[in-house]
């Protein structure tokens, strides 16, 4: 019944790190991978591999920068049977901080880019490979880009890269299935030789729903977070991806404590998720930076003027 | 773009309803009504039409019984530009309180139905016919039914009723997009004279998803509720569905208005929506009600151990 393809990348701790500068405890940490790590789940991703000269300590927590002893860490005294990713930033990370994949707990490296800036993103999956990591260039903000520049970096990943996977990005959460779909199929169809990713935002509520349908398209990695968490409307949820997912090694259980320990008071602390703001960025199809500020400000709730604004800005 | 056959019913009030007794202020269901009204939705469901020699007017609202005075009330001084309907239960209904059409402000009378009841749905729903009301049959909790029950049920509706438009309802949320489509295809080819209607949970965050894909295999009646208020995990939310929709007579403005009015304020009083029982009830396909107690138990985030619960009564 199950397709034995497919992996399940839990980015809770890097994604849901977005909203709070990685200012998560190490006890919160180490609980969030063990969870994972007996869930069953195939990756983890722990945070980013920021370049040290460019951001600080004291405002981001470990798993901004995700040294060996970071890593370390956040792995504890848990027996690892997942693999564990890192994502890197174009620009923000030290190619001397990557060292040989034989010397590291990280397996796999997933570079995030830009349809823009797809040449920096083959430099830097290809010296990653060469170290001996898994590695995946995650195409962000899909839906605004030309249809004709997205062509022409897909098959210049597929002549030029060594890259192990490459991601659908729906970073508004703007797609609907249908959209899913056609781009996967462009995306299979570019792509031969290498796997494919999703990793889906939840503005509209079709973060799952828009992963399943990937699944049915033949795409074989997928993201998801503990509740959905992460920037803004958050993600797939990892509990609902788990539910769906037939393969007798995942188990439900482990999220289930570490969300009953863990997220039911973080969910206080911190807001991520479906609320009207995002909701109308997802509908509008641009990038949810003004909602969020919306939603940071003193009036979160003032759908209409916000609505108004962004309606009129399209309109310009 | 759009089609034209495509008609929108906003249950906000009736769902809703259903988790505080229709204790609603006269206020409240006036402003539901005059924002759907002007925001161009086809139908806004009111309430039930209940016995009023079952139920006691001084423990629910006045939507649980949608008398003549009720409905004019709910109306207020706002032209009513869209359809009004009720639902009415088995059973629960008094025959003699269903006036005919011409003497009435509700335009549609939506029977709720399991399998098992459809000859009672169908001599209830040729009754209502006859007082010359629009009609529905909302086959409740089909993801239980055996498939030649339902099959059945679906060639009596077809051969014996006079009913206008049968309605697909994911009662537990359990329903993947593959499985809404099947489901609707099946009701097409049944039912060829009728239109078809769905009506989706939200459990597992599917409920938009399902309603999407629902349109894509020609299902015209769509229910839907502001901010997707309903029982339990609730519906699909009314703000994305309108903003999917592409016909020009929508205009999810006073929709946005209505929200910020009444339901931030709400929503910090009635619990609905994703929670991790609900989502479990989904995954799992049982009734929310033991999740609906959970939630309103001294112990609403003690997910491990309904799951245990859950599964264990499954296996049994």
């Amino acid at each position: 019944m199950y397709r034995k393809e497919i992996k399940v990348l839990d980015c809770t701790i890097r994604d849901g790190g977005l909203m709070n500068n990685h200012l998560f405890t190490n006890e919160f940490v180490q609980n969030i991978f063990k969870a994972s790590n007996r869930a069953g789940v195939d990756y983890v991703e722990l945070g980013y591999k920021a370049d040290e000269s460019q951001f600080n300590r004291n405002e981001f927590g470990p798993m901004k920068f995700c040294s060996e002893k970071d890593v370390e860490m956040a792995v504890g005294s848990e027996e690892k049977n997942c693999k564990i990713s890192v994502m890197v930033d174009i620009g923000r990370v030290d190619p001397d901080d990557i060292i040989p994949k034989g010397e590291s707990l990280i397996d796999m490296m997933r570079v995030a880019s830009y349809v823009k800036d797809i040449d920096k993103a083959i430099n830097l999956v290809n010296l990653i490979k060469s170290k001996g990591y898994e590695t995946s260039i995650n195409i962000m903000a899909v839906s605004h880009s030309r249809e004709n520049d997205l062509d022409e970096a897909l098959q210049q990943i597929e002549n030029e890269s060594a890259v192990d996977v490459v991601y659908l990005v729906d970073s508004f959460g703007a797609l609907y299935s249908e959209q899913i779909a056609y781009l996967a199929k462009k995306y299979r169809s570019m792509l031969p030789s290498r796997e494919l990713g999703i990793h889906a935002h939840n503005n509209q509520q079709l973060a799952f729903a828009n992963t399943i349908e990937a699944i049915i398209q033949n795409v074989n990695y997928l993201d998801a977070t503990m509740l959905g968490i992460g920037r803004a409307a958050g993600n797939c949820p990892l509990e609902l991806l788990l539910g769906f997912l037939k393969n007798p090694k995942y188990d439900l259980r482990p999220v289930l404590e570490v969300l009953e320990s863990e997220f039911v008071d973080l969910s206080k602390k911190i807001e991520w998720g479906y609320t009207i703001p995002y909701a109308l960025t997802g509908i509008l199809d641009v990038h949810p930076r003004a909602a969020m500020a919306v939603r940071k400000s003193e009036k979160p709730d003032d759908y209409t003027s916000f609505y108004d604004k962004l309606v009129n800005e399209a309109n310009v």
